[in-house]
C-alpha cells in the first residue's frame, strides 16, 4: 500500500498559497506553493522552504456506525471542481497523548463532536488525515482539505467550530495554510 | 523522543536464539543472534540475515482504569535477571484493519481480554509493542518480551492464551523468536 505522502512547500508547485499562517506555536516558514507527492517521486531540491512527511493509516477513534456515515457520504480526494484546498498541520501536547484511548475518544467525540461536526459538510468538504507523530516529524498530524470555491465559507465555518472545541486546548502548534489550484 | 528502534537478525547478536519458528504464513530466515539497536546507531553491515524497524507509539486499546493498573505493575525492560526474551513479529490481516475502533476493541479485549491476560503476568514478563504496519515493513507489530528462566512456563502458558483468542484470527502471519542474553 502507497500510504507515505510528502508536502513540499517552495516558490513553486501544484498548489498557489492564497493564504499562509500560523495559529499556533512555533511558525512555519511561508512558502507561495505546494506539491503533494507520493513516496517513491523523486523529491526536486529546495532551494527554499521545507518538507512535511506522513502517513495513511488506520481509523483511530470513529465507531462502526460513524464510520459507515462517513463511508456513505464523503467523496474522494481530487474531484475536479475541488480548486481549493487547505494544508493544516496540528500538533497536539504530551497531555494529549498521555491519556488513555477512552479518555481521548470522550474528548475527540463525545465531548468536541469531532466527526460529527464534520459530517455536516459532506460531501462538499473532502479530508485525508495523515499521521506523523511517531516519524520524527515537526507535527503530529497533517490535515488536507479539498473543495470548490463556492464552499469556501463552509470551510471557514467547519475549522471555526474545531477551533472552539475542548480538543483544540490540546493542540500546542498549528499553521493554516490555504490553497488554490495553480 | 527516541522511538524508533531496529532489530537485527544475523549469525551473532546480544542476544542468542534459543528457538525460531514460523507460527502463521510466510516465514521468516532462521538467524542465531539478535541485537535491538535504537535509530541513530549506525547499523553493522549485514552479510546474511535480516533488518525489522518499529516505533514505540501511544497506547491504543487501553483505557484509563486499565492503564492505570498497567502502569502500576509493569516494570521496565533491561532488568538484569530477565535473561530471556521473545521477538515475535505479527501481521493481522485486512478484515482487522478496515474495522472501526469500537469493533477492533471490543474484539481486543471484551472478548479476547487481551490486557487482561497481559495483566496476569505482570511484573514477571515486561512487554513493550513496537508498531511497524504504517512504515512499509512485512510485519505489523513486533511484540517484545523479557523474563527471568524461572518464568519460561508462565510465558509459555502467557503466548498460548493469546493465540486462542479470537484476536488471533485476524493474525496472518506471526514467527515467533525465542531469546537468551549472549
Amino acid at each position: 500500500m502507497q500510504n507515505r505522502f510528502s508536502f513540499l512547500g517552495s516558490d513553486k508547485g501544484k498548489w498557489r498559497v492564497l493564504s499562509f499562517a500560523t495559529v499556533t506555536g512555533a511558525p512555519l516558514s511561508p512558502v507561495e506553493g505546494l506539491d503533494v507527492l507520493a513516496d517513491g517521486h523523486t523529491l526536486p531540491p529546495l532551494v527554499e522552504g521545507w518538507t512535511l512527511h506522513g502517513l495513511i493509516s488506520n481509523i483511530r477513534y470513529a465507531r462502526s456506525a460513524e464510520l459507515a456515515s462517513l463511508k456513505a457520504i464523503q467523496e474522494p480526494l481530487g474531484r475536479d471542481r475541488a480548486r481549493r484546498a487547505a494544508l493544516i498541520p496540528i500538533r497536539k501536547n504530551s497531555a494529549w497523548w498521555a491519556m488513555a484511548q477512552d479518555q481521548r475518544r470522550a474528548i475527540f467525540e463525545e465531548d468536541s463532536h469531532h466527526n460529527a461536526i464534520g459530517m455536516a459538510y459532506l460531501p462538499a468538504i473532502a479530508r485525508q488525515l495523515y499521521h506523523c507523530r511517531d516519524i520524527g516529524e515537526p507535527f503530529d498530524f497533517l490535515t488536507w482539505f479539498e473543495y470548490a470555491p463556492e464552499h469556501a465559507d463552509e470551510f471557514e465555518d467547519l475549522v471555526s467550530r474545531l477551533r472552539g472545541t475542548r480538543e483544540w486546548t490540546y493542540v500546542d502548534r498549528e499553521v493554516d495554510i490555504r490553497l488554490e489550484r495553480s
